[in-house]
């Protein structure tokens, strides 16, 4: 008798999140070889900007691409972090799903410990090159591995690994991969063009560029500014969910409800914990780990109904409106008129969120489509623009009311606009993290940041238009000049010559004013 | 001497995958309470058309939703599939990334194992009740199992496991979840349109509805069908890649690079062996665990360049032409036309693929947009419209040389379409699984499989405009019919009122012979 169930069983078998990536690398940015090469330089250098925050000091960072061969290309990311202690060094990048921040309600650029290692597995997949890693700590020091991934456990496998005697700073980490790419010398989905964008957003950031034909580009960072550095909170109660509830339920060190609620979660104080313990009829002395499903069921609805302050936002680290505004002056080679705007921090599902926006206005950018820049916790993104709140929120304002031409879902204008959100946990479409979800409390943040800006736009371009009316004014009376002169020097009988001289002059000042206030045409700069 | 890389490496840990998708679950299709049900019900019912393919039986399921409270709904499935091995119970519904369909290259609803673990994830993550399952094998016992997952571990955490003596199938699975939901009545969205479309798109199943009002609906399978079942094969060559390759070379049993070729790939044979070994500068007795990465990197390249032929399509498993028509017809209350399309298998990055379609035209279904119906591997796609390659597709033919109305994206008449992608692999753009990546070939398959329709459909167009023209002529002889009886009866100086009631028999005669054949307004039918 035969049973097909059996048969099936001995099919059944664990897959590994290595294999289940590997499979699905698209889900990650990898589905086509010249978005592998922004991956995995994003990748990497995100989390050097988190590591060099962690430790407080100002980035300096290194990118060199090398051509190795055709569609082969060779990507080397060096920081001056902290280092990553030796027995850390094959577990961060040899396995996916292993990190410091996924546990941790604090703004970072990484999240889930997926990227770097992804990176390491798209590298083994197409080249089947190892990944090779030097770090050095403060008080260790330095080491070398070669690794990839054993992809059926998940698991580092380590080729090679010795004391590494010529790493030359303090402490750092660098890593080299060889990777099957494409590489594209410039264009919004180029490799200097998405550093660009980084140091833009990173103000505080020095990064050096060095392309596959040898040109070096240094992007500076800022002077005498560093970000405030987001600290750790915990959960608000009103974005948990039953089934957390029920878990922190169980793994809490408190004895009592009334603890439980006082320290494991952000904005319970002694007296609200109280009124949420009444609300959903339970004792402060109730022991956490006793509750019923049900109990728990009626805590969460009273923690959710009890007004409570938003959650603590020191756990977000803002670039800041001085130093966003000063940041593009110097990326956007210092457009004639900049805005930039912080928003105060509010909160969606519980998460505490921030929107920071900027607005360039020059000539030189030209008078087609307006560039939009989207960031997410200071990591631009490149892709899967349409999908995202921030395109969305972007083309839905009226425009034309800022004095820009817009048509459809089309705003033309020379300007560039920045949208940042910093978030303890920004709410992407998907693994890729190009997309912003669409949560109506994001859309309005930005919306009315926009306006704000829009406003002091319209105000700028009707002053340019009246300046600009002046101007024209002036010419008129400088082509006048002779005329008027001979006409004043017979009425008064004085020299003509010394009229017009005497009135030129006048004008041409006047002119040099208008010129040096309004430096539209002389300048030379890139759009981005 | 601190060093804050000792501070970090204290905080690095591993993350479980059930950790990651319960923080990202919107990824997999909850993210939100209206799309949670249909997700919840999808992986069960894909999981038990899956397992009664297996066995080769035809599938009798029963689906029922009934209401808990406010926003909470239980949801049962029942099957009578082969049952699942009492051991394997736990680990099948209790960890993510389980299964036996990853590494299996055949046409299958399941690809990776998270779908039915997730959907117990969401039921304990929104209401905290665990999972109930009761299973029978043909030779085993039923057992009843109650679970919830270890969150931390990815693991199933049992809390009730027992004999169960009232089961009254043979063999069968039944799945029981309470999850947080909100419940469609009727719409595109609604429980009850998604098993429309899964009956439609699977026409040998039979699956009974029951509603949270008690309300019962079968929707029948036809008659005397059975799909082919999908045959198991070797990855071809031309859709593998260095890393793969460097796997297989690692893991084979085979002693030589010959016997590799032949054996652990489709499609390779002694001679074609022998080609690729001579272009690849390799020896035909080399061992397989010995090629450097050069060496395998020269071996793909060569398996890559051979003409081979394309993979064997047995691992498909179409609905086939006739079938297809049959169930439309069932399903679409009998539109007048009804035309399907079955088209021979084809092949994207190495992976066998097939596009089935269908086109029903009734003047019942309105003047409004076209419908379209996405499917792959006999599922229903309910989301992400915009994104699938079957979308674009659609909207870039030329609709109107076929007779139907088109305004930029958008297509006009009383038209169903039905499009069926059948693959090993189907490219989803997304875990959520609602829409398929744009491949060209795909995309191309598609388009000449709906021209080819939409030939057929112009043709029964303009047959269709010819009768109604008929029609009107005749409907003005009828009007005259009386006063031409008249003129005739005072020529022919016969009773006027025989040769009306002659003339009239007449026309009626043709009448009813064409409206029998245009039974257009008479019909009353469901648009899906």
């Amino acid at each position: 008798m035969d049973d097909i169930a059996i048969e099936l069983a001995k099919k059944q078998r664990a897959i590994s999140v290595a294999e289940f990536f590997e499979k699905n690398r698209h889900l990650l940015g990898f589905d086509s070889k010249r978005k592998a090469i922004l991956t995995c330089i994003k990748e990497a250098v995100d989390n050097s900007l988190d590591a060099c925050e962690e430790m407080n000091i100002q980035p300096d960072i290194l990118v060199k691409v090398s051509k190795k061969g055709e569609n082969k290309y060779k990507i080397i990311v060096e920081d001056n972090g902290p280092g990553i202690v030796k027995e850390q060094i094959p577990k961060i990048f040899g396995s996916l799903l292993y990190g410091s921040k996924f546990h941790t309600m604090k703004q970072s650029r990484g999240q889930q410990g997926i990227g770097i290692s992804a990176s390491v597995l798209y590298a083994q997949l197409t080249t089947g090159t190892p990944a090779k890693i030097i770090s050095k700590t403060k008080t260790g020091e330095a080491y070398l591995y070669e690794l990839i991934i054993d992809v059926t456990k998940n698991a580092p496998e380590i080729i090679t690994e010795v004391k590494f005697e010529n790493f030359k700073k303090e402490h750092g980490t660098r890593i080299e991969l060889v990777i099957e790419a494409v590489f594209l010398n410039k264009g919004q989905h180029s490799v200097e063009e998405f550093i660009r964008r980084t140091s833009l957003i990173n103000p505080h950031a020095k990064i050096t560029f060095v392309g596959p034909d040898g040109t070096k580009k240094v992007f500076k960072n800022i002077a005498n500014y560093m970000p405030r550095k987001a600290k750790e909170i915990k959960p608000h109660p009103y974005g948990i969910e039953l089934g957390i509830l029920l878990r922190m339920l169980k793994n809490t060190n408190k004895n009592t409800l009334l603890s439980f609620l006082q320290n494991d979660f952000s904005r319970i104080g002694s007296s609200s914990a109280k009124e949420i313990l009444k609300l959903a009829k339970l004792n402060s002395g109730d022991k956490p780990h006793n509750l019923s499903v049900e109990e728990a069921d009626r805590l969460l609805k009273a923690m959710q109904k009890v007004k409570l302050m938003a959650p603590p936002t020191d756990c977000l680290s803002p670039i800041g409106q001085e130093a966003l505004k000063k940041s593009m002056e110097q990326e956007l080679g210092n457009p004639a008129f900049v805005v930039s705007l912080t928003r105060a921090p509010t909160v969606y599902r519980g998460m505490p969120f921030q929107i920071e926006v900027g607005l360039a206005y020059d000539e030189k950018f030209g008078e087609n489509t307006i560039e939009v820049l989207r960031f997410a916790n200071k990591v631009p993104l490149s892709f899967e623009k349409s999908a995202c709140v921030i395109t969305k929120t972007v083309n839905s304002i009226d425009w034309k009311r800022y004095g820009l031409k817009q048509s459809g879902n089309t705003v033309y204008g020379p300007v560039v606009l920045v949208v940042h959100m910093a978030s303890v946990w920004v709410p992407f479409t998907s693994e890729g993290k190009q997309a912003i979800a669409s949560y109506p409390i994001i859309e309005k943040e930005i919306k009315l940041a926009l306006m704000e800006l829009g406003r002091k736009l319209k105000t700028y371009i009707a002053k340019k238009y009246k300046e600009k009316k002046k101007r024209e004014r002036l010419n008129i009376f400088i082509k006048y000049a002779p005329l008027t002169a001979k006409a004043i020097a017979e009425l008064t009988d004085s020299n003509e010559e010394d009229i017009e001289k005497k009135i030129l002059n006048y004008l041409n000042k006047e002119q040099i004013e208008v010129e040096e206030k309004w430096k539209c045409t002389k300048r030379v700069g890139k759009k981005l």
